[in-house]
């Protein structure tokens, strides 16, 4: 065991703070990584502030990890010591379950074991994110990063790139599809990104006229805004996938009627009831579907990171000193950031 | 033109009863077909008494059509005069858009044509369906009936039988698959069959303890009252695919849940918004599809009708007087018939 420096919340209204926590020695199939740049997620906001009712005391947050090995457990085989490496959402499962064995962890029949806030399968501690010096990882759970890839830029890939990379390529995603991407968050910007280096023809809604510019930077082939309605209705039948990111209840018929027969409304972000209903003539009628997709499995993980070094694709982020967080945590909240906060980990030393 | 006899309803509080209407003479494309069979589908109260409030009055019925043929137009080369052949739930579509060039007519952008109820594309003339002597359709909306087939028991296949059996095709459901039905009514007690002949295990889901025996009659291999949360909750994980068969508002959390990770809940028969809402969590956390379903193109159409003849499949049906049509409405309405009524159309001349 060591004692190492992380940032966490100590309850609700907290905020984050310095802490000590622990970290174990490497088990046999342990990798130990010296933490770099860590992500800031809207998932580490729900659960310093307890949003969900089920946050373990202390927390800290954190799973967009990126930094590099410090040391092995005797039977890891695919890192050594130096190697830059990346973890995600998850750092454990069942390991033999179905989706275990077909590489979607994620969905484990067990429940996967989170990067924070989750319980360690062996000694049943409370694991602790990537807001901290280092994190101890059995190796099934880590990630190779490319070394052409900006690690400060690789981090959210993590979370916000592999949520929206792994329903891209599980519906098939291909050059000439029409995909429509609704939300321009960090969730959606990624979407655009790898809907576009999948050749798709990508349209992104949003709310706000006045992010059409943006929108167009960042990619998209047309923007619809998404609270006018005669544009909505100008998008009938048009599009084959439209990637969600959207975390609150909004409307989905306008969005079910955009798509072609057989088309796919995935939803990513949608933490709730969908509500108002959708009428399920929307779906009967072209055979449409409405899904939803967890982050990615661990193969995935590698894949969409490879994938952003073959493509030249990365998240646009703000460097982030961790005094600041909390100021992060409110800007987040007021949707002023563009599009990722990364914590530069070296300023836990200042 | 010729002048034939049908049954239709005049208004929404009419009735069904005996009318005259005109049959266009074959044109080049068409099959001409005296009809010795109807099947009684819900749909056709649902027009009769305008519960959709588009009813185009008056209204003659039918969409589960076997019958001869007895004359052909000179383009017509599928059919000849004395083939027994079907007519299911439309006859016609703009045959030019990506949906029809691919065989699903159904999903036509410009709207598949009803066989009752709708316009026909030439002469704008109103669509009149099976509760009559005759009809005259073009070939490729005509499918060829196995002789095979006991030609009553096959006319409901062409609308319960393929409503079930294209969702079941297109989402790929083989041997070994775990396969819920709800309700077990017209189209759930064809989608049992339909399952069972593809090799899955079956649950059927039905409300009642009362219909347990009957369930398992019909071939499947467990019943779960769904009124039973304990029965349910015990589903938690088991099946891969759900054919939801129920026309009305229900609760499809409990079922999504007993989805495993990657399955599919299809609805084929509710007409109603999706209330209570499904939560999003339910599809995101497993990577679940909440899709639709209608009917089915034509070549599936001949499909399953092959499909039955191979499989010997039929529909459990109750022959009916047309003369008593009325009555049978009001069984249905009462979920009173086992499990469809057939019309044998020679009762239209006694
Ligand atoms: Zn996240
Ligand atoms: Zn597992
Ligand atoms: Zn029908
Ligand atoms: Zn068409």
């Amino acid at each position: 065991m060591s004692e190492i420096k992380a940032y966490g919340a100590q309850s609700a209204d907290s905020g984050v703070h310095p802490m000590s926590i622990q970290r174990r020695a490497p088990r046999p199939d342990d990798v130990a990584i010296k933490i770099d740049y860590c992500g800031v997620c809207h998932t580490d906001i729900h659960f310093a502030e307890n949003d969900w009712g089920r946050t373990l005391y202390p927390v800290v947050p954190g799973h967009e990890i990126i930094g590099r090995v410090t040391a092995v457990g005797d039977e890891v085989s695919g890192f050594r010591v130096g190697d830059l490496v990346g973890v995600g959402c998850m750092v454990d499962s069942c390991r033999h379950c179905e989706a275990c064995e077909d590489g979607l962890e994620q969905y484990c029949v067990e429940g996967m074991t989170g990067t924070y806030n989750g319980r360690d399968r062996h000694d049943k501690s409370v694991t602790f994110g990537g807001y901290s010096e280092s994190v101890v990882v059995s190796e099934r759970f880590v990630v190779r990063v490319p070394e052409k890839l900006d690690p400060a830029a690789a981090a959210p890939i993590l979370c916000a790139g592999i949520t929206t990379y792994s329903p891209l390529r599980h519906y098939g995603v291909k050059a000439g599809d029409k995909v429509g991407v609704v939300g321009m968050g960090g969730l959606g910007h990624m979407g655009v990104k790898f809907a576009k280096a999948l050749g798709a023809e990508v349209t992104l809604f949003t709310r706000s006229e006045s992010k059409v510019d943006e929108a167009k930077k960042q990619g998209a082939d047309h923007v619809v805004v998404s609270t006018d309605a005669d544009q909505m209705a100008a998008m009938t039948g048009k599009l084959d996938f439209i990637l969600d990111t959207v975390p609150v209840r909004h409307d989905l018929n306008p969005y079910l009627n955009a798509l072609a027969y057989d088309g796919k409304h995935i939803l990513v972000g949608l933490l709730d009831t969908v509500e108002p209903p959708v009428h399920a003539g929307a779906l009967i009628g072209k055979r449409r579907i409405l899904a939803g997709s967890l982050i990615g499995g661990m193969p995935e993980t590698q894949e969409v990171l490879d994938f952003c070094a073959e493509h030249d694709i990365s998240c646009d982020v703000e460097m982030l000193d961790i005094h600041n967080i909390n100021e992060a945590y409110q800007r987040m909240k007021d949707g002023d950031v563009k599009y990722r906060f990364v914590i530069d980990m070296a300023t836990l030393n200042t």
